[in-house]
């Protein structure tokens, strides 16, 4: 019998009802770029179809690395974003999601996992399309989901708390435990709603679990979902929290995320947290009331061992992974040289300061975003945006956010 | 039929004498620890037995990326470093060898990439065991190799000429081509021998190519081959060139490489090369004369990918993976966001000075050695070090470790 | 006949008034330092006895750099300081403030600076003496500035607004023009008090001009004072403002200042500003409605040059030491080599972004403050230390230290 | 009378003979530009006339620091150079060379330092001019410091040793003990003779003190300095020797040294020294057998102090200016802060790290060069050199030295 959804035992929210700490898998959109399953630039997710081996082989490495949850591959799965996007697939998106909940599922029965039916933010409300047909958006993916039997819903990557609100109420239909986690930073959503405000809405709606993913470094993920907390707790409402944030240093950002930071995408490297800087946000998590806990863009199987790792007094469990892992260090017990054997101590890994290789290189960027943040968005992009259609629905947007 | 070693026409040395420009794949033992199948410290190879999977599906995305030549994945393999480890693996080393040579035939047969049997320095080695006993060493895992038939071997990673040159004497006797690489930099090898030297005494042993690998950033690494280039010419000798580095810049080491970094191997995160930093260095051996030009620890398949883009004019051959990427960021072309969109041109990346995200970081590390630092570190450790208790006693934990 | 305090036309008011833009001079504690006459750590002022010909020569090259006040040289120069600091310095403090009056009055004669007597937090205040006491101390050296004819006082950095309060009380009684400067950030004074809330206590008290100095950069700084300008206006009184921030970059400090850096004071050279940054602050205090714009440690006359130019459109006045400086680079004009003669121009140094030269080194420290990082240091050192063992002994040093 | 130059005793030659420690002065041009005297590209030294009191202040301080030679401050007091300016100074070269001997024998005269005459590359030889012409300039300033009874002569900064050799031999004349230094680093002058060779040639036209001054940071300009030793020795000639370094971090300086460095001049701040790297650097000039130890641009007088104060034990003399320093941060021994106090010990500071506080700030710069470098001056500079008549030599001088 498959790991499934089972009523009343297993499922995420008995888990975290009865105080476990669930973690969360990785990134694979950008673990799959990397591999050469994923393009950057449209990042949908043909590749369940096209390269399920791809797919399945990095779900098994977040399984193996302690991840509890298995997230359907179904970023930018809406027909919407996979039509707009131009990529000509002639997949048919519910072709791409049922695929996604297929490898989830079977990945998730080798363990003890849960597979979650994810939806994100759709091109559809960015051009200001109306709330029915972005719910139709939902419900289509939503439908796959549960033909597919998923254990819990997430809604994910919204940097408008007014269309995640829509998508938990379509997925609240479903009976299913219900998640959501917006793209924001401790400075709210892109029309300037708090923390503490959207997490309010998002319970109102139906989420019993509220968060945020992406955008920012762990612990400004952590910051915002603690506002969040103290939001919910306010208006005396409960809810569970999670918090599954970028695998890279973002001290720089603006409230618009890592987007607008220069080395998005393709120069991101000297950002990438190491195994130690995971450590110290799974207990700032852990610390701060957070107990659904895991990763998004840049997160590789050994990020989320490490969190695996981190927790593991408190949940008495040790990942099969970590069979081929020394905790803090100990791997370097029996290496030849004595100054490299000296590395093999929490002490030695917790107080490095570890240097980029880079002496041309600064330590901070300056967000872009011409003058988008000092208001002037509007003058600039109508004389730039004239080629794109989907630009002037930006616009449109943007002029509703500000009257 | 599978795209073995066919006589005259497409072997290594033939596609290398026709000018061909031939690509390595990237690192096995670093992407696969980030991926959970290998243990940093012991490093060794049994994941060839116990996680197929994993192996066969790093092969495929190196293949994808462009890369010609599958390695078999034979790190450390050799019967006294996997009986050293003490991992009580319970695997024989003849099985390990095995398994890695039938997971990289399958995977080569599934483009035209040819396989190379591979083998490294040894425990034996360094403790001083005699000529005859390192190459039986050697020998025990050539028997394997021509047992599968691989289509050429490579000597890789080796500190010291004069054990590199005991491998190629073993490896020859098979009569298939072989490939001989030194983990050394400009300096030389670990007794001081210079690249240019240490490449004569390659080529006269009866390596068809030599280079080196591992230990150094791209461009170190190109300095260390391009030395042993002029050694081979005013030695009047031939011989084709290889080079397969780190994807770490490394301007801080000394002669010994990244291992006696403070960062190695935990925390060398802030030092990965970006794809950008890749075309770089693939025009730049590519100018050198160096046409067997793959990658060592870090590189991962984007890394071999961007090689392939880098020297698609020149080869005329476009990687299968290429599909799923944009050369010069070509696929953020229709990002929403204008300044997003500006990144999609070569001028953008080629000049941009990716930042670290960490302002409490240097750009650069004082290597560790514990006084070790002038090259002769054997010397020192095994004859010189009477004077000082420290030393003895460095030695004395050495000599448990290895015991 | 000297440039003294005449009623009605030149004083500092009647400057400010006008809408004219006043330079204050530098920083003479630090100068001094690195020219040999002041001694880091005691940071007493006897060198104006000991020592005039060197105190006078700074302030020529901070009149020829543009200042148009000279501030007496008595920073740390009251009884309980000079007593405190165990010098033996059988100066009478009577005697250092004597000569300090007398060499800014000399060099202020020279051009058309004003004179302006200074008085900086006391040691009595902080050991908790009474208001009686402290209000003494001040009057003291009052008494010299009254003798001496200074033209306006001020009362200059105090960590606590309630001690600014006293000082500003004491000075009034003279019938001079009073201007009070805190040294505190944006987060406010050591008890918390906000910027706003301490510059509508000094204006009240009867401080003309209201500001902040030392502690914290030139943007920190400004920043600073535009919240204690937004509190005066809201408040609906009336103030003039006055700003004299560090010569140091300190993005990394917390409330307490540069103090708590591990820089400080004998490291702190990779941060000191270039005269580009100083044409940034200029322009940010002008733009900031800061009228008295000068500058405290770190500040050479270069650095007060620098503020000179970029006002001068502005204020219509070009310093006599601008004789030799060619604005934005412009002495570089017939430079020998062409890359050097490309600099002489704004937008290359504008743009610019320094290296250190320092590949080790980090670009931002953490400040050290022994857990007392909240900003209420007092308190928590006087009151609620009692849990603590290690506390105890810190109280216990610092009272030693004290007596 | 006055500690002028007295045969036998106290002369430079015979202090180093008897292994005493020299200890030079510090950079006039760059600090007296900061003082507002000097202007940043003509670099003259006219101030010894129209501003003697601030050139007379800083050779106090530098005296005061420990400075056992007053520079006289000649640099570019050549006639052909004060001419060539185009300052229309209405000073003669005369009058300027007179005034700054008697500025130097005054202060020196405050202790017992050595007044040094001083000569450096002109105008004349890099546009071409005859030998004769050449040493013609230079007698012209030695006549004045003949006139003046100078103790010795120095002719410093020369980018060509046979222009230093041209001056050497003019110096000569006047049978004063002359040192020649040239300002270039390890990779030899600017026609690429290596610093074994310079010293040779300097020694043989009569140098009895060689080493190397400006351009490079001191470790650089030491290991410069230790060539010259070596090159001197293995020809079997006697010397002393003098290093007098750039107060600047210039780790990515290529051959030419800081006036390429894309911050020179106006932007060198985050690279200046602290008095903690001087510690380092004295010992190693001492280490090196280097005994007439200084400063050169950057330098300040506390930078002197610390030379000074690191060689106190070998000298068994401590400088007057101590008196307001504390060894190694003691004077921060009675900080009311436990923490500041802490800092009070050598070991705090010997392992500082300080960080820049610029985060947006790379750690190493390119050089500049214009693809001189890269052997194609002649073209680039063909195109944009027309205008100055000065360029026409350069280049000249460039054919010249290819030919």
């Amino acid at each position: 019998m498959c790991a499934g959804y089972v009523e009343g035992v297993e499922g995420i929210i008995e888990r975290l009802n009865a105080g476990e700490v669930v973690i969360g898998d990785g990134g694979f959109v950008f673990a799959l770029e990397k591999r050469g399953y994923v393009k950057a630039g449209p990042w949908t997710p043909e590749a369940s179809v096209t390269h399920p081996e791809a797919v399945r082989q990095l779900h098994r490495e977040f399984l193996r690395a302690g991840a509890n949850v298995m997230q359907t591959f179904t970023f930018y799965a809406s027909d919407d974003k996979l039509e707009n996007r131009g990529q000509n697939l002639k997949i048919s998106g519910e072709k791409v999601n049922e695929a996604a909940c297929d490898l989830a599922r079977e990945v998730a029965g080798e363990g003890d996992a849960l597979v979650a039916g994810g939806v994100c933010q759709t091109p559809s409300y960015l051009s200001c399309k109306s709330e029915t047909e972005v719910k139709a958006i939902f419900k289509k993916q939503l439908d796959v989901f549960m033909k597919k039997n998923v254990d819990f819903l997430i809604a994910e990557y919204f940097e408008h708390v007014e269309e995640a609100v829509w998508a938990v109420e379509v997925l609240k239909t479903s009976g299913k435990p219900v998640a959501a986690s917006l793209c924001i930073g401790p400075e709210g959503d892109m029309h300037g709603v708090s923390p503490g405000e959207c997490a309010v809405r998002l319970v109102k709606a139906g989420a019993q679990i509220v968060g945020v993913n992406c955008h920012f470094d762990p612990l400004t993920c952590v910051k915002a979902v603690k506002l969040m907390k103290e939001g919910v707790e306010k208006a005396r409402l409960k809810s569970h929290y999670m918090v599954q944030p970028l695998a890279f240093h973002t001290p720089d950002c603006n409230c618009q995320g890592f987007i607008d930071l220069p080395e998005f995408p393709f120069a991101l490297e000297p950002r990438i947290l190491t195994r130690w800087d995971m450590h110290e946000y799974a207990r700032e998590a852990y610390k701060a009331g957070i107990h659904f806990i895991g990763g998004c863009c840049g997160f590789e199987p050994y990020h989320i061992r490490a969190i695996a790792e981190e927790l593991a007094p408190e949940r008495g469990i040790v990942a099969p992974g970590s069979e081929k892992h020394g905790m803090w260090g100990a791997g370097l017990e029996m290496h030849t040289k004595p100054w490299v054997r000296a590395r093999s101590r929490r002490d030695y890994w917790e107080h490095l300061a570890p240097a980029s290789g880079r002496p041309k290189c600064p330590s901070m960027s300056t967000p872009e975003s011409w003058g988008v943040t000092k208001g002037h968005a509007d003058l600039l992009q109508h004389k730039e945006a004239t080629s794109s259609q989907e630009m002037k629905h930006v616009l449109e947007m943007q002029k509703k956010a500000k009257s």
